[in-house]
C-alpha cells in the first residue's frame, strides 16, 4: 500500500529544521522530496554530534529524501532547479523574506513554469514589519512569542525568564507548515489551483502558546474571574533513583494516593474531603507525598500508583527512553545502519495510517548523492550533467 | 474564496486539547466541526480564567465550531450521532483506549454507517501496552518522552529534571493529528477510500524532541564526535528592565557585537579571532557582553543590536505580547466582542493561504448551541428533537 502523499513530488530549498522537519512528515507519508543544497549542504549536515559525515540531528529531520546538491548562485543552477519544478507539486523555501526573489526563484518565476504548484514560504518573524529582516534562531521566538517568560516563572528558576530547552517554535512552525501543505495539496484536488502558502515561526509559535499558556492574557476588561496559570497545577516528585509526576487532581485519585501510600488517617480526615480543601494546605499534602516516593524508587512508585490508578510516569532520562516498555511496545525508536553514519536510532513516524502506512524506505542522504538521478528525470541530458558538474554547479559529498 | 477545506464536516468527540486544537485548525480552513459534548461539556469549559460561562482555553481551541450537546450514555444519544456520521467525512475521538467500542463507537459501528470515512483516534501512552489505560495528563507524556529530564539540565534548575509550562504534548499531539487527517482526506479524493487513523502522545512527543534534541542519543556504537547539547548553546541575557536573547555565532555577528557594545579591543584581540578560540573563554566573553546589556532597557538593547545586525529579541511578558510591533503588523493577536463571555484576544491562524484563506467565522460554541440545526440537518424531525430534549438526552448551556 502506498502513503498518504505518494506521488506528491517536492522541491525543496530549505534548510535547518522549520522546513526539513515539515518535509521529512510529508516524505514518510510517501511523498517524493528533492532536498536542494547549496555546496556547503544543509548547516545541520555539520551541527552537533556527529560520525562520518552523518550528525544526528540532519539524519533526525532528512530521512527518506533525495539530495541534489547545486550552485544556486550560478544561472545554471537555478535554471535546472526551474526545470525540476516543471514536474512538482510542491516548492518550498525557508530564506530570509526577499531572498529567494532576489536568487531568481520567487513565487511569480516558480509559478511562471508552473501555474499549479503550491508555493511555500516560512519566515521567521514575518514577511514585513520591524523584525522581518533579523537573522532567526529559535531562542529570538521564544523570547518574542512570551514563551521564555513563561517558562521563568517556574519557583525553581532564579531569573524572569529561561528557555525551553529544544528548539520548539521551528519544529512548531515545520508541523503547521506540514498540515498546511497537505491542506493546499487537498484544495488543489477539489480545483483550488495553486496558491502561495506562507508562514513565520513568531504566529505559529503565538498560535502554539495561546490556548493554555495564555489563559489568563485572553479575556479583556472586567469581571473575570481569574485563576493560577495551568502550569502551575503541575508539579515533580523526587524519588530514590530519580523523579515521577504524579497527578492526583479528582476525589478519587486522592484516594488512591492514600491507599498506595497507606495512610488512611489523611483520607479520612475530614479537612481534606473535597479539592478546595486540600488545595487549602496543599503544601503539607505534597511534602507528605514527597516524603513517601523519595524512599522508592521511580519504577516502584509507578508500580505502586498505577495499581491505585493514580495518573502518573517516570522521567526518563534521553538515555532511557528507547528502553521503556511502553516505547519498546509502541516501536516509537528504530535502529537503523546508515549507509555511511552507521548505527543510529530514528524517532518512528507518529501517526499511524491503516490503509495508506507512513514507511522509512530511504536514509538520510548524502549531500548531492541524488544529482544525476534526480537531473536525469527532468530530462537533463548525461552530457549536461557532466558539463555542470565540470563548471562545479554540481557538487557531491566526497 | 473558501477555505482549504472547505466542504468537509468532523463530527468531534474529543476534548481538552489534543484533539479540539487539531479540529479548531481544520475549521479555521473551513472545515464544518460539530463538537459533540456530554451534559457535562468539555472539561476545558469550566478550567482556568474565565467569564459569563466561557473559559479562555476553552475559546481558545474552539472557535468556528458548532455545539452538539448529547448524552451519549443513553441509546438514543449513540443514534444520533451514528445519524451525523453518514454525512460526515471524518469521525474523531480521544478517549482512553476501548473506551469508543464500549460506548457503541467503535470503528467498525461508525464505518458501517459510513465505508469512506476517516476514523480517527487519538490516545495518551498507546493503544496497548503497560501504560495504555493510564488516565493521562499532559506533564505525564513531559516526563516519558523525557522532556522533563532536558528540560532539567539547565544550569538554572536545582533538581534533575523540570517541567515545560505548558501542555506542549497535548499540542504537539494536536498539530500532527490535524496533519494526519487532512493526508487521509488527500489520499480519500484519489482513490485511499476511507481509513482509521491513530496517534497516541507519548510517540508524537518523542518524534517532535528527536532531531534536536535527542542529538546526542541517536548515533549508536564507537567513533562518535559528541558535542553539547544544542539548548546549551543558547542563553539569556538580563538587562535593565527585562531581558533578551542574543546569538552571536557566526565571526560577522561577533563583529557586530563588539561595534554595538564599543569595543573595538575585543574584537582586534588575537584570542578571540575564531569561533572556537572564543569559545575557550565564552564566560569571560559572556560576563562582560551581560553585564554592558544591563545598562540598557531591553528595547534600548535591541536597537543597538539591530543596527549592527546581531540577531536578538527581546522577551516579551505575555502582557507585552499584544503590543509588540511585529505582532501588530503581524496581525497575530486579534479582538473578538463574545456573544457572553465579551472582549476576548485570540491568536489568529498562523499560515496565509493565498487562495483559500483562514477565516474566523464563529465564536467558541455556548454548550449545546447548535442541538436543532445540526440534527435538523441530520434529518431528524423537530418532533423528535422535542422528545429528545424531555428526555434530557439533549441538553443546553442555560
Amino acid at each position: 500500500m502506498a502513503g498518504a502523499l505518494d506521488g506528491i513530488k517536492i522541491v525543496d530549498l530549505t534548510a535547518i529544521i522549520s522546513g526539513p522537519m515539515a518535509t521529512m512528515m510529508l516524505a514518510d507519508q510517501g511523498a517524493d522530496v528533492i532536498k536542494v543544497e547549496p555546496p556547503a549542504g544543509d548547516n545541520t549536515r555539520t551541527m552537533g554530534t556527529q560520525r562520518n559525515g552523518l550528525s544526528g540531528i540532519f539524519a533526525g529531520a532528512n530521512r527518506n529524501k533525495r539530495s541534489l546538491c547545486i550552485d544556486l548562485k550560478s544561472e545554471d543552477g537555478v535554471a535546472q532547479v526551474l526545470r525540476l519544478v516543471r514536474t512538482a507539486d510542491v516548492f518550498i523555501q525557508n530564506f530570509r523574506p526577499g531572498a529567494a526573489e532576489r536568487m531568481g526563484l520567487g513565487e511569480s518565476v516558480v509559478r511562471a513554469e508552473n501555474p499549479d504548484i503550491i508555493y511555500v514560504s516560512i519566515a521567521g518573524f514575518g514577511f514585513e514589519g520591524p523584525y522581518s529582516q533579523r537573522k532567526v534562531y529559535d531562542p529570538l521566538i521564544q523570547a518574542a512569542c512570551g514563551m521564555a517568560s513563561v517558562q521563568g516563572q517556574s519557583a525553581n528558576i532564579g531569573g524572569d525568564s529561561e528557555l525551553v530547552r529544544g528548539i520548539v517554535c521551528d519544529k512548531v512552525t515545520a508541523l503547521n507548515a506540514a498540515q498546511a501543505i497537505t491542506a493546499a495539496l487537498f484544495a488543489r484536488e477539489r480545483g483550488a489551483g495553486g496558491q502561495h502558502v506562507q508562514l513565520n515561526m513568531l504566529d505559529a509559535a503565538i498560535a502554539f502558546q495561546w490556548p493554555d499558556v495564555m489563559w489568563n492574557h485572553s479575556l479583556q476588561g472586567e469581571g473575570i474571574t481569574a485563576t493560577p496559570d495551568l502550569a502551575s497545577m503541575f508539579r515533580i516528585s523526587p524519588t530514590s533513583d530519580g523523579s515521577v509526576v504524579m497527578v492526583a487532581g479528582s476525589d478519587a485519585e486522592f484516594e488512591g494516593v492514600c491507599h498506595a501510600l497507606n495512610r488512611p488517617d489523611i483520607l479520612a480526615d475530614p479537612e481534606n474531603a473535597t479539592m478546595l480543601q486540600r488545595m487549602m494546605h496543599m503544601r503539607e499534602l505534597n511534602d507528605w507525598q514527597d516524603g513517601e516516593l523519595l524512599k522508592m524508587t521511580s519504577d516502584e512508585a509507578c508500580a505502586l500508583l498505577d495499581k491505585h490508578q493514580v495518573p502518573c510516569a517516570k522521567v526518563n532520562r534521553p538515555d532511557q527512553l528507547a528502553n521503556d516498555p511502553q516505547v519498546r511496545i509502541n516501536g516509537s525508536i528504530f535502529l537503523e545502519e546508515h549507509p555511511f553514519g552507521g548505527a543510529i536510532l530514528g524517532a518512528a513516524p507518529p501517526t499511524h495510517f491503516s490503509q495508506t502506512p507512513s514507511t522509512v524506505r530511504k536514509p538520510a542522504p548524502a549531500l548531492g548523492g541524488h544529482n544525476r538521478e534526480v537531473l536525469g528525470e527532468a530530462g537533463t541530458t548525461p552530457k549536461e550533467i557532466d558539463r555542470l558538474v565540470e563548471a562545479g554547479v554540481l557538487r557531491q559529498q566526497p
